[in-house]
């Protein structure tokens, strides 16, 4: 179940990643990069700054095979995907709970502190879109619009909360996920948004 | 007291990092990872690189509140940091002495070549504001003005030579900070920098 | 003979990174760093990955010395680098030959997947040009022009058909190396390129 979430959160990114490079004209590889390190990048990166080497997507070759059928079916279905928008978002949406939880668990598995946890969670699934704007030399959007990032980050400390109740282990994934994805979808449903700071 | 003065680093580099986000109108969750890039983003870069993982910050949560510390009061002084201004360049610039020398010792510690040991010194002082510039589509500053990164490799060169003399540690350590604060106020005093290269 | 080849691809991806930072009026240190990662970026990104630290660079200094010499270069015959700009090309190419089967080999070394293995010799060739032109804040040109990228793909694809026929390591290395030069001067030469996608 989990691992099938993860699946569909891969692919959401993947697609996420392949429309932004198909605004930006890229040609089909680049495109098809961007849709990788959107997938993976956020996980890249912990994985590197953690140690975990080689990176997961290197031990499971099945994340290029998930990337590639989310790049085709972007590429397929680019001129439909204001129909399609709606279904994208929330895949999106399903990939930021489960990648936040991924990353949570790696640095508990380590010891590391929850602080530094809720940070490798939110890297987990943010990073990749960070990565994917850089390519595209944008300033990544979550810096600048919608709350995101804050999410994760919110997502984190309900985890550790609830984790000191002793709750079974499923359902303390479960609530966290689930919490994740109703305030994302709340968020852009009213239109949160954490304010610029004037300067000057 | 070496500790002391690489908490000041940190929180200096966090504030610069704070202020750059903030004239590139981030929101809030923005300016904080770019302050905590341009704090830990160096050194982050040189553990990975060589393979001292989970990188520093990750093993001491005190990073982050000192990180958190200095992007609040950066936020807070916004509008004063005209007048704040030369205190943060001197926190700056003993941030630039005391990464240097961080980086350099890490590189020692596992035997490198000088070379690389100057290479290291200078990517912990100097990449964590290249990140920062590139988060915010900048062509990163130290490469096209003041003399910055070039202060470091010759403080790197400085604590190579003075090491052959067998002096103490700790008086080594000082006198090549001493020399890499110097030189950059200096360098921002009388208007050092590089000359640009013409291309035909 | 292959060591060979590896200082001359280093040494041109060291000139073609300096003349990118030329270009954009970088000081001297500016278009040193350029010249340097564009020369190592791409393997020190796999060396990170697959956990091989410190990385590969770090450990023999000669490559330091390399790109100084290539930097150098371009420094002095930067006026004249319309006439050279054929040898240059050649260089280059021969460096993505060489870059793509060290990668590769790596991936090899520690029993990854053939797909794992085509795509860390692809990043080891071409990924120190696209760090370089995020740090020039420009969208990285192989995902843009040219089929540059590609070709390591499929050299990487017809290295692994090859190695099913049991041939001789030499033999295999020196076909697949041939293979991609040849492709890349035959893809410039008559201009073969992959097609935009157009978007709505």
């Amino acid at each position: 179940m989990f691992h099938l979430l993860d699946i569909i959160g891969t692919m959401a990114f993947a697609m996420s990643g392949a429309l932004t490079a198909m605004h930006k004209k890229l040609d089909p590889f680049g495109i098809f990069i961007i849709a990788f390190v959107t997938a993976v990048g956020g996980g890249t990166l912990r994985d590197v700054m953690i140690g975990r080497t080689p990176v997961g997507w290197m031990l499971d070759v099945n994340y290029v095979y998930f990337i590639v059928i989310g790049y085709v079916f972007a590429i397929i279905f680019r001129k439909k995907f204001d129909r399609l928008k709606t279904s994208l978002f929330f895949f999106d949406t399903i990939g930021l709970g489960v990648f936040t939880l991924i990353g949570l668990e790696k640095g508990i598995n380590i010891g590391l502190h929850p602080v530094i946890c809720i940070a490798l969670g939110t890297m987990t699934a943010c990073f990749g879109g960070v990565i994917r704007d850089i390519l595209c030399t944008e300033i990544p959007v979550i810096f600048r619009r919608e709350i995101y990032a804050t999410i994760c980050i919110l997502g984190g400390i309900v985890f550790f909360l609830l984790r000191k109740l002793n709750l079974d282990s499923d359902i303390l994934y479960l609530t966290t996920s689930l919490f994740i994805i109703s305030v994302r979808l709340m968020a852009v449903k009213f239109k949160w948004h954490l304010p610029t700071l004037g300067y000057k």
